[in-house]
Order: structure tokens, then C-alpha cells, then sequence
């Protein structure tokens, strides 16, 4: 038991770390650390499991700072801890370039970082998703092999940002009981008092989305320990609103947003040092207090020896079964699958929508993945994303495969970034391609942080028809091929979806986006191939009868229209090749000699796809022919909307003869 | 006094109109209409104050269909009170190219649409910044002017998506008790039952953030016109949960997720029409109904028309302020105050990064334009958009001109679009570069729209520094550019960041994002001129010795890299232009013969931005020298990851040189 002299060491420890930290980086946020500490000191020295010298033991607790600006705070603790990877010129290289110890947390830079996290709320709603894999993993291996709680700290900021709404209530109803919620109630946010711009009663908030909520004074070691063993016991998520003062310890400015993100100056640091009788030098933890960290980070390695032998004597089959799906591995056999039902597809040649024929990949996948969890943001039968293996998740019961996520794409985003972070899962999501756009910043940091999240986004253009122009995406593929490493793919075909699919399962540290159509297309890939074409982002689908003049690009549902174009054009005597480009970014990342060949030296280049030309002049070049939209879409019926804006084969045709009769 | 059996008529011709425009249409969401058809009848013929014949009164009630795509319900409505722009003919080509009654409430497409709805949760999140528009302009014109309540009528999903609750805090916390919304409250979204995603107590989690709730059931009009009367009463906003049968009166179909967004058939609306004694053919309203429905929309003629007296009545001053500012013109002298300003800038050269010169700028347009209503979601002193003029606006106090809008990027920007909205407005509001993700949905409305928000985003680039890359936009610039209808402007000094500010209050039918920078930036534009140079999107800022070899591109921060650069090969004896392109958008727009001589001929091509090269092959072409980003940024000092990333201007000198020596 540690005394409560020794608990407020240990906690000065993680606030003057913390402002030292801040304070030779010039830059940086400590009044959170200040805050947290605390509570940090209770969560990590009693009740977390984690082992430093073992951190990715799978059935760890996670710990989430939500609130990300206070990184110090979570630096602090894996040094003090004995993180390898976090020493002490870590820390005194916080913020610098190259260090691990980036501004915000940074998801890969160091072991004990569980997320990404900076921008407010994602945290939160990231680990919802974790909570929930814990969940659906327990239901398949049993408690002997995971069973571990989800802390996170958040701020004033993850709660008034409207994804934690969605993430609450998402928790709340699926009674994810093992997810607590510490909130830093410091009454600060940047502008000053949080009376500027809330009033928000948030322990009543979370209580109407069945949360367990307790109130705490933010200081009190014994309260917090005390909360933290009543939400272990809880049948619902839990809320520990913890009133702190942001900066505690800095003698003129805690409880003020001055302390919030700037450095407090070597005179308040000064003052801070009298206040708590904190008399080391900068960076220096004594000797005692520093042990004290290093024994509390032991503190559960016998718990996870215990959890390896069990893993250990668990059957052949069941451990294979768990460390694959932990390496994310896919199974043995999923190739094979895949090529099989290639083969398949090119005899039956089926004429489907993308969204279908992307339901009937994963009927394939879900048969022999069996860590596919689907879901959707309210649009089952629109995206097409539950198959005969996905029964429903439900609360209390989570040995189903499917997630209804409500009409939350954001929330889903993120609760998908927490399943695949977790690990053992692989997400995927479904809504509306325009709506990526409520989904965005959760799809960015599946890209920083660079995890297989699966985004699966249907009707992809004008071709949803009378809904209108809130829900057509004109610039959304542009839009999110514009994220760095983020595989936006846009299939033409049945076949091609398989392979888009493929892709996206194998891309294990690139998220991705298929773009799917509403409206039937015809097969086009009829010749089978066991090699993934579009893995290379573009392909040749149709060469030119002779030395081709005019190359046609075209992406998804505009495939069919670059080859009726083509035949239309070969007629006429103009030699046309079409080239079919399901991923940009996958085309960029091949060869010179490859993309070269790809582009080709045709004198007519053109590009077809339903949405803006942004992007495309990088294959086409500024000169190149342009089929696809302009601005904003229209409602109306599909083959009005194509006819209305151009987009048709007659048009293709008839650019290209008027540039060849121009030049 | 309306009898049961009337209202019951008059809301049953909501109903059938509404089943027979989607089954005509073959698509289309008839079972909100229904469920809700009893409390339009109620607002619409005992409650709201509006004039079909002078629809665009000033100050009418708002009505905002949040859950957009019940559109029908608001066709019939403005059908049935006699809108001219919606006529029989309008309904019976619902969602067909071409005419008003598109798939979902186009703003702008016929007078009595309020707003742009269907994305969910977005009309909810607009009728915020309406209800607070008119708080605003009754602080200024008094109830003799403006004194009128604001209805949402919203879904289940507008309630579950998390812009709900930015938006709901915030009206909660301003204590805007004009705002009445109206929750559908039917237990139905398109996957089936809530229960299935959610089990939130909406009206505790309204109750949590200050706001009146009442509980109705949703086909009993007394029950709908005692809450409304409540609602009218009180002194918080109110939302009146009414619970309501989806698709009521459909025989097997209401009450369950197939009358949600599919037609009806014919046997199912046959029997309906038995169920509801309704024995019209379809769309045609029995006349006696019809009649009800035209003499409750005469109802608030004579409040208009004494409005009118009143208006006239006031003193010139005051109407011709009034008048003015809901035409949306700018003050008389408004260009002359940016024009002398200029001057003095091109004086004083000051040396301030462009967040500064914004504000700067907005200290002498919130001088003479007194309609500006500033505002920062919890980010005031990093995005400068507080001037000496804009004293906080506060609960029950609307006398001021800044926002305090919390941590809440997307209720911000819809709440600015509904200030706008409202008229007699114009609003900015501040966050990071990188949060437009979070407000992108609605900065997109705002495109789609056409109106005159005006986003100020922040740490526009790596330039911010240690945040990281959670923090630090690359492809923010790219992706807002994709926008149809949006200027995203980025001023490289002081005089072009009045220049943009110039543009951004003259464009009243574009939205614009100004990119600003944290660092400090030389001022470049040193000759003054009267002339708007930023309006053109792209000018010559420096021209070559002579016939120039290299053209360089650039933005923002990075112009004065290409100034550098230039300096540089000119001094190495290769003749070097520099062109600013402040706005992608304005570019476009230009002559074919400006855009040429823009462009030049030098047959080296070069762009610097700090970001990513999607959208610069249509200046540079694509063989082009990018100076940029090709991926995430990084935590570290500014000067050390602008040389990391390689974006200086010795970089960009040898990129020529090698381009040069290749040739």
C-alpha cells in the first residue's frame, strides 16, 4: 500500500517531468498532466495491467488519453513505469523531430501507446471499439484468455466534440461494462472557464445512454481508487467525473487556461517546486520515488506469466487460433478463396452493383475469416455489408459478428480504429460514399496511424439517382485519395470488388476505402486471372486494335462507359485502349517503367469517372479529355443525371473526335 | 377552430399526397410524412407564423425539416398552404431532373425551404445558428422587428448523429428558448427497430444540457398544440418527444422500417386509403380540404402586413440598416476602408503571420460591418478572430458579436450556416486547418447552398510545428479544393490576407475558407494597388529579369520560398517569375487567355506548397517541379521540418538547376 506522502511523490514526478518536459521544448500543454496526475498515479499504480517489459501482452488493460494535448502525461508514465522505449532523453527531447515523444501520442512511436490521439473525442470513441473487441474476443476464447478493462482519460474537449455522443451512446447500449471513462473536470478549456461556451451536466448525459456515473474529487487517491473499484464491479460502462485543477501545483496560474498549453516559465516552475516540495532538478526523480514507479510497473507481471501459461496449456487449435488473429495474420486458405471464386465469377459473369457484388466477396471472406466483424452506420441493406456469417451483436451478448452502429459514421469510424487497434479484429463499416465526409477525421487516423480499417462506402456517385445532390458524392474520391496512405478503391466489377477486397484484407498497415455503386454493372474481367490486377492500381482491361491513339481511364461504374466508348471508337477507325484504374495510390506506388507503360504514348488521353477531374491530370496530363462532373450533382433518375452531365459514351466519343479533327 | 375531423382531412391529405409523389416517383420516403403528418398540421395551421405570399418575410418563423428526407412532408406543405413555386405539377415530378421537389430539401430551390437537409442531424445544427440569428438581430432591432421562434422538426438519426449534440449544448448553454424542436420520435430508422443501435432517454440527455422537455403522443393535435403552447412559454429551448407511428395509416407496413425510404405499392396505399377513409384520386385534395389548408396559410397575413407598418414606421435609419443588412449588401464605404488599409499596409510592410494580418484585417472590416458575428470553436487566441468590436454574445445577453462556440468544429460551421441562413448576418468562425475535417460536412451544405459562411482555419501547415501531425494539415488544402463552390483562399501577407477577407464578404453566394498561418510571414506585396490582385486567384508577383525559364508557383507561407528561390536562379543567371495563387477557384474562373499568361510559357514549371501535389498538375502540368508534401508531417520544430520535409528554398533552386541540366 502506498502512503499518501508517497502517492503525492509519485505524482510530482509526472507533473514536473511534465513541466520540464514543456518547458525546454518551449511548447507544449501542461496543465493536463498537472490535473491528471493523480489520477494517473492511482489508475497506474493499483489497478492497471500492463506490463512495460511485455507491452503488447494481448490481454492487457488499455489505457487511452483521449485528451492528447497531454502527452507529458502519459510519457511521464511509461518512463516512470520502465518502458523501453520511453527513457529519459525521451523525454527531454519532447516534441523534437525524430523522438518518440511527438506532441500528441503517436500510435507506433513507442510500446504503451494505444491510439493516436490530439484530435478531441477520438480517443474516446476509439475506445469503445477496443472495449468492444475485448468483448467479442472474450466470447470466443473465454476469460482465460481475455479479460482486461479499458481506461481512458478525457477531457472537456472529448465531450463537447459530438463524436463522444455517439460513442457514448454506442457503449452505453451495447453494455460494454468493462470501459471507464475518467473525466478530467477541470472546468478549463483554451478560451477560459468552460462556463464560456457549456453547461452541460455530462455525469446526467451519460446516465440517459445507461452509463454508471460517479462524481470524485480528482485529488483524493483514495476516491479515485475507490471509484475506479466501483466501475470494475459496474454492469454498465462507467463515467468517473473527476473535478481536478488544471496546472496543480503551479502557485499563480493553476485553475487558469494559462497553464493549459504553454510552457508556465522557470519562475511559476520555480513556484511549483516550493508548493510541492519538489527540490530534484530538472528531469531528476529521486531515487525512492523512481523505484516506487518501477515496482508499480511490475506489479502485473505475474499476472501475465499466468495469462502466457494459460495460453499455453489452452489446445493446439484454440492457441494457433488466438496468436494468428494477434499477429493479424489471415488465415491459411483465404488466397485460394479468393482465386477460386475469381475463377467462379469470370464463368458466371454476374451483372451486379459493386455494393452486391461486394456482399458476395464477403460472403466468401467471412466463410473463411472468421475475425470479420461487419457493420454498418444504419444502412444494412444499402451498403450490403451483413453475410450469412454476421449474426448481431447485442448488448450483453457478443458472440455475434455484426455491429448495428446506429447512425453514427463517425462514432463507427472510430469504434473501428479501437476494434483493429485492439487487435484480433479485422472492421469494416458500411455508409454512403458522401458521407465519409461525417466519417473523415476518423478515416485520417486510420491513415496516420496506418491500420487495416476497412471503410465500405456505397453509392458512390450520381448513379444513387433521386436522392440528389446531398448524397452524391462528386468529390469525395478526390477527397479521400488526397489522405496520405489511404487505398481508395474503386472497383468495376464483380471481380474486380474480389480483388479490391483481397487488397484491403492483405493491407495490414494502409486502411481502406471501396467505393461501390447503387446501380447494376455488366462483368468485364471475363478472362480469369489468379493474379490480383488490381493490386497494381491499373491495369490495361482492353487493348487498342493497333497503335493505340486515344487511352481511356476509367474507375468503377465509368468502366463500362470507357468501353462502349472504345468499341464505338475502334469502329470509327480510332484505335482505343481502356485502362482500368481501381486505385490511385496503389498506381503511384509501383515502378516508373510500369506506370509509363500503364499511361502509355496514345497522343489522346481521357479520363471518364463521375466526379471531378481533381487528381487526374497526373494521368492524363493538363491537356487531357475529361468526362465527369463539375460541381454539384442533381436529382433525378440515374440515366437522366448520366445523360444531364455528360457522362455517357456518345460524349466520350465525340470529345475525342473533336480533339483529333482539333490537332 | 379546426375540428378533429378536419384536421384529420386536412393531415391526410399530407399523408396521401406524400404516398402517391414517392410512388409515382417510383423512390422516395413516404413514412415520415405520415408518422409526422399531425404535428405539421398542428404547427402549420395553429402555430407557425409565415405568409405563402410573401414567403421570404424577414420575420416569418423558421421551419427546418432536419430529417430531410421526409421532403414530401414539406412539398405537401408548401403545396397545400399555396406556395407559388410549389404546384401540383412540382409534386407530381417529385425527385425527377429538373424541377423543385428534389429527393431531399434543396435550399434555394423554392421559397419556403429554410435550409438544405438530408445529411442528418444538419437542419437541427442550423436551426441553432437561426434561432440565435434572431436573439442577435432582436438585441439590435427590437421585438417590433424581429420576433420569431425557430421549429425543427428532426429523426431519430439527426438525434443519434453527434453534430445533435454540438448543437443542442450550445442552444442549451445560450438559452435560445425561440428554438422549439420536435422530435419524431417513432422507434424506427432504416435498419429496424432503435433498439437495435440505441437506448438513450432523449429527453434526460436534453435535460443534461438546460433544455425544456415535454413527452406527447404525436397524433393527438390538442396533445401537439398544448406542448407547442408550453414550448412558446418557456425560457430554455424546448424539444417536444412525440411519439409518432412511421408510415401511420399504411394497413401492413406502418409501424416498421419498410414504409421508411421505399414506395409503398399499390395495394398497400389502396389500403390505406380505405384505412383513412380517403377516396380522392391520387393527388388530388378534396377541395374543402384544400381550402382549409389555403385559408390556414392566409393565417399570419395580417401579423405580416402590421410588421410591414412597423417596419415602415421606423425611423429611416433603422429600416434602411434593417433592409440592407437582409439583402445581405455590404455598408456603403466598406471597399474604400480595405482599400485605405492596403495602403497602410503597403506602408508599414508588417512582418505577422497571416492568423495576425486576419485579424488585423478584421479589426477594420468589424468596423464598418456591423453584421459580422465572429466566433472560434475554443481556439480564440491561436485563430485571432476576436476584434476590439465583438464582445461576447451570452446566455440570455445577445448584445455581443463573438461566438464562444466551444469545442465544437461541426456545430460551429452549421450553426453559421443557419446565422446565415436567417439573414441579415454574415459569420466566421476559427478552428485548425486540420478540424475543418470535423465542420466538413456542413462547410460542404455550405457550398451546396450557395451562402456566405466564412471558415478562418488556422496553422494552416507542418508549419505549426511540434503539434505533429495530428495537427499539421497536408492534404486539408487539397481536399477543401475539392469542394464544388468553395474558395479556399491562402494569403501570403498581410495585404493579400485583406484582399481575401475583400473577397470572402463579397462573394454572397460562395462560401470561403481562408488558410492561415501560425508563423510569421514577410509582407511581399509591397506597391500598393486599389485593385483586388487576389480576386484573379492567381497574379504575377515578381516578375523575371527576362524571358523567364522557370515559372514558380506558390501559396501562403511558401511564397516567400519561391521569392527566395527566385532571388536565388536569377542570381545564377536563370530568369525566374513568381506567381501567387492565392485562390485555386477564382483561378478557374478566369479567362482562358488570363490563365495562359498566368501560366506562362517558361519551360520549367514549379509549385511550393506545404502540402500535397493533388490539384497543382493543372498549373505545373504533370511533369511539373512539386516543392510540397507526399505524406504525413511530423512533431518538431518549424525550421527543422521545413528542412526535414525539403521544403526551402534551396530545395526548390536545385530542383531547377537539376531540371535544367537534364534538358
Amino acid at each position: 500500500m502506498t502512503t499518501r506522502e508517497m502517492h503525492d511523490r509519485m505524482a510530482n514526478a509526472i507533473r514536473f517531468l511534465s513541466m520540464d518536459a514543456v518547458e525546454k521544448a518551449n511548447s507544449g500543454h501542461p496543465g493536463l498532466p498537472m490535473g491528471a496526475a493523480d489520477i494517473a498515479t492511482v489508475l497506474f499504480t493499483r489497478f492497471l495491467s500492463y506490463d512495460p517489459h511485455s507491452p503488447n501482452w494481448a490481454d492487457r488493460d488499455r489505457f487511452v488519453l483521449s485528451a492528447g494535448h497531454g502527452s507529458m502525461l502519459l510519457y511521464s508514465l511509461l518512463y516512470l513505469t520502465g518502458y523501453e522505449d520511453i527513457d529519459l532523453d525521451q523525454i527531454k527531447n519532447f516534441r523534437q523531430l525524430g523522438w518518440r515523444t511527438a506532441g500528441h501520442p503517436e500510435w507506433g512511436h513507442a510500446a504503451g501507446i494505444e491510439t493516436t490521439t490530439g484530435p478531441l473525442g477520438q480517443g474516446l470513441a476509439n475506445s469503445v471499439g477496443m472495449a468492444l473487441a475485448e468483448r467479442i474476443l472474450n466470447a470466443r476464447f473465454g476469460d482465460d484468455l481475455v479479460d482486461h478493462h479499458t481506461y481512458v482519460l478525457a477531457g472537456d474537449g472529448c465531450l463537447m466534440e459530438g463524436i463522444s455522443q455517439e460513442g457514448i451512446s454506442l457503449a452505453g447500449h451495447l453494455k460494454l461494462n468493462k470501459l471507464v471513462v475518467i473525466w478530467d473536470d477541470n472546468n478549463i478549456s483554451i478560451d477560459g472557464a468552460i462556463s464560456l461556451s457549456d453547461s452541460t451536466d455530462q455525469c446526467k448525459r451519460f446516465e440517459a445512454s445507461g452509463w454508471n456515473t460517479l462524481r470524485i474529487d480528482g485529488h483524493d487517491p483514495e476516491a479515485i481508487a475507490d471509484a475506479l473499484d466501483a466501475a470494475k464491479k459496474s454492469d454498465r460502462p462507467t463515467l468517473i467525473a473527476a473535478k481536478t485543477t488544471i496546472g496543480f501545483g503551479a502557485p499563480s496560474k493553476a485553475g487558469t487556461n494559462k497553464v493549459h498549453g504553454s510552457p508556465l516559465g522557470a519562475e511559476e516552475i520555480s513556484g511549483a517546486r516550493k508548493a510541492l516540495g519538489w527540490d530534484s532538478e530538472p528531469f531528476v526523480v529521486p531515487s525512492d520515488v523512481l523505484d516506487a514507479w518501477r515496482v508499480a510497473g511490475l506489479r502485473a507481471a505475474k499476472e501475465r506469466r499466468e495469462w502466457e501459461k494459460r495460453l499455453a496449456a489452452a489446445d493446439a487449435e484454440t492457441r494457433g487460433e488466438f496468436e494468428r488473429r494477434m499477429r493479424g495474420d489471415l488465415p491459411e486458405g483465404f488466397d485460394q478463396a479468393i482465386i477460386d471464386y475469381k475463377k467462379k465469377l469470370s464463368e458466371d459473369k454476374p451483372k451486379v452493383a459493386t455494393r452486391k457484388s461486394s456482399e458476395m466477396a464477403l460472403e466468401v471472406i467471412n466463410a473463411v475469416v472468421p475475425e470479420t466483424i461487419g457493420g454498418s452506420a444504419d444502412l444494412t441493406g444499402s451498403n450490403n455489408t451483413k453475410t450469412s456469417q454476421t449474426n448481431p451483436i447485442k448488448p450483453g451478448d457478443y458472440t455475434g459478428r455484426y455491429v448495428y452502429y446506429g447512425i453514427r459514421e463517425h462514432g463507427m469510424a472510430a469504434a473501428m480504429n479501437g476494434l483493429t487497434l485492439h487487435g484480433g479484429i479485422i472492421p469494416y463499416g458500411g455508409t454512403f460514399l458522401t458521407f465519409s465526409d461525417y466519417a473523415r477525421p476518423s478515416m485520417r487516423l486510420a491513415s496516420l496511424m496506418g491500420i487495416r480499417s476497412i471503410f465500405v462506402m456505397t453509392h458512390d456517385s450520381i448513379g444513387l439517382g433521386e436522392d440528389g445532390p446531398t448524397h452524391q458524392p462528386v468529390e469525395h474520391l478526390a477527397a479521400l485519395r488526397a489522405i496520405p496512405n489511404h487505398n481508395v478503391m474503386r472497383p468495376a466489377d464483380a471481380v474486380e470488388a474480389a480483388e479490391c477486397w483481397q487488397i484491403a484484407l492483405e493491407s495490414t498497415k494502409t486502411p481502406s476505402t471501396l467505393a461501390l455503386t447503387r446501380q447494376n454493372l455488366p462483368a468485364l474481367r471475363v478472362q480469369h486471372t489468379a493474379e490480383n490486377l488490381c493490386a497494381k492500381g491499373a491495369y490495361e482491361l482492353a487493348p487498342a486494335s493497333k497503335d493505340a491513339q486515344v487511352s481511356i481511364f476509367a474507375t468503377g461504374s465509368e468502366v463500362e462507359i470507357a468501353v462502349a466508348a472504345r468499341a464505338e471508337l475502334e469502329k470509327r477507325g480510332i484505335a482505343t485502349r481502356v485502362v482500368s484504374v481501381p486505385c490511385f495510390e496503389l498506381f503511384e506506388a509501383q515502378s516508373a517503367e510500369y506506370r509509363a507503360g500503364i499511361i502509355g504514348k496514345a497522343p489522346v488521353r481521357m479520363a471518364i469517372e463521375a466526379g471531378i477531374r481533381q487528381g487526374w491530370d497526373a494521368i492524363i496530363g493538363s491537356d487531357g479529355l475529361f468526362v465527369g462532373m463539375n460541381g454539384f450533382g442533381a436529382s433525378g433518375r440515374i440515366e437522366d443525371l448520366y445523360k444531364h452531365f455528360g457522362i455517357t459514351a456518345e460524349a466520350a466519343v465525340a470529345a475525342v473526335e473533336k480533339r483529333l479533327t482539333k490537332a
